[in-house]
């Protein structure tokens, strides 16, 4: 399937790098649709789109293929309140994924959802990079309903990307998988900044520390969305999580060394298979 | 203060980076002391050490300076079982230090514990590295019975390793700091990688879970003891650390948006200050 449009809504961290990414893919043209107008400019300087001064509708009415690159509340509310090109390619990548099927109710799109596995510690457009997306995975959680097209299409462009991995999944699977693997992760960084003894830490710490607490820095609004629109299976995570740092402790308290390094012994095993 | 022979004891990861760091420091002579006889020939056919075949009691009684490479147990039975130079400086590089020092019986010997924070996932002399220290903190924990020439030796020692910053601390406060700093850290990895989530998440996970896991492939009989040395402090950590995870998880259990995002701002600006 030949793909002529593409549009990119969002032109923050994300948007700005499937932008730079997807440059040259076959002969497209692009168009971006973003609030701040010095960012499209910024865009169109850089020769990323073709057009900064198109009003968003006059982009979805015409693109083959758009990328919702916003948060995830504003990701439904784009793809409910805009008109799109009759049965056109529309994916997003936000971070959940039955949240966003169940808010849809725009039924003239074949909307797939998208989650490429890649971020950084900054926001916004300068700090997109054509890179970014080298060597991750691209989650994506096609139905019965899509074109088969339009799934080998979001394929191709993944790949395009530079993902290592593209990985076909459900919304379901996908929100379970990411509780563990994002969300506590997550989790866990950002509870470990909340100690005053981080304050007093800077000459007594090492590599553990720093790369324990490194997505601590995190965009809170963006992050407590994510993390209620997965509650129920966040939740599971955190106490599943929480009953193991429990019997670790209590190992550590009564002086049980045997199990204390048996228990450490399994997790450090089970990391290097995750690792072979 | 002129230091002419130098040991090491133990040629392991730090040990062997330890004796490669040093290399070129006052033209000092190198000696090595290891129960394998071939990292003792490795370390010679590289220069490392003067002599590979001599007994250890041959290099404790001449060596100015001994450094104690070994786990924290071994370290206090190797320095309470052998002959060293009178009033000799003989440091070590445990992770935990008031149970070095409640270990330590001989008293000929001028002590001062030591602990460069620094090391890798993997062990052993082949990994070491002369660079190992580059950047690193060095904490030291010097009493008013040191010899102050020894305590500045020691610190010129550090600079010469690469360290960025030599820290001047008491047994105390080095536990206590170390308890968070390192030994939670570890801890959190570890209790990461206990979930057979772990073993599906390949594919699904990007850079939080790599970060976050890192250091939990250790080193388990090493690991359980510094544990268990410095229990109290390390069981307070852990206590602090599952009561805020737990304020967390009520946070998004209950849907409480706001304090949800304001306590993840709180930590996200804490995390910002450390790296300030």
């Amino acid at each position: 399937m030949k793909c002529n449009k593409i549009a990119v809504v969002g032109l923050g961290l994300i948007g700005g790098s499937v932008l730079k990414a997807l440059q040259g893919f076959e002969d497209a043209v692009f168009y971006g649709i973003d609030q701040n107008e010095e960012v499209l400019s910024e865009a169109k300087s850089q020769g990323l789109i073709c057009d900064a001064g198109l009003h968003p509708d006059e982009i979805t009415r015409i693109a083959d293929v758009t990328f919702i690159c916003l948060p995830p509340d504003a990701t439904v509310t784009f793809i409910n309140e805009h008109t799109f090109k009759k049965n056109a390619l529309v994916t997003d990548v936000s971070g959940v994924k039955q949240a966003i099927y169940a808010g849809i109710c725009n039924t003239e799109i074949d909307f797939i959802g998208g989650h490429p596995m890649a971020g950084k510690e900054v926001n916004g457009f300068g700090a997109s990079d054509a890179d970014l997306f080298r060597n991750a995975s691209y989650l994506l959680t096609p139905t019965e309903k899509n074109l088969p097209e339009h799934v080998a299409l979001l394929k191709k462009m993944a790949d395009y990307m530079g993902c290592r991995e593209i990985v076909l999944t459900t919304p379901q699977e996908h929100d379970m998988m990411i509780a563990y693997t994002s969300q506590l992760m997550h989790i866990v960084a950002v509870v470990l900044c909340d100690s005053e003894r981080l304050d007093a830490s800077k000459h007594f710490s090492a590599g553990s520390l720093r790369d324990c607490t490194r997505v601590a820095k995190l965009d809170s609004r963006l992050w407590s969305r994510l993390f209620l629109l997965n509650q129920e299976e966040l939740v599971r995570c955190i106490d599943e999580f929480s009953h193991s740092l429990q019997k670790m402790r209590d190992l550590i308290q009564s002086d049980n060394e045997a199990e204390l390094k048996a228990f450490l012994e399994a997790c450090s095993d089970r990391k290097n298979r995750f690792l072979a």
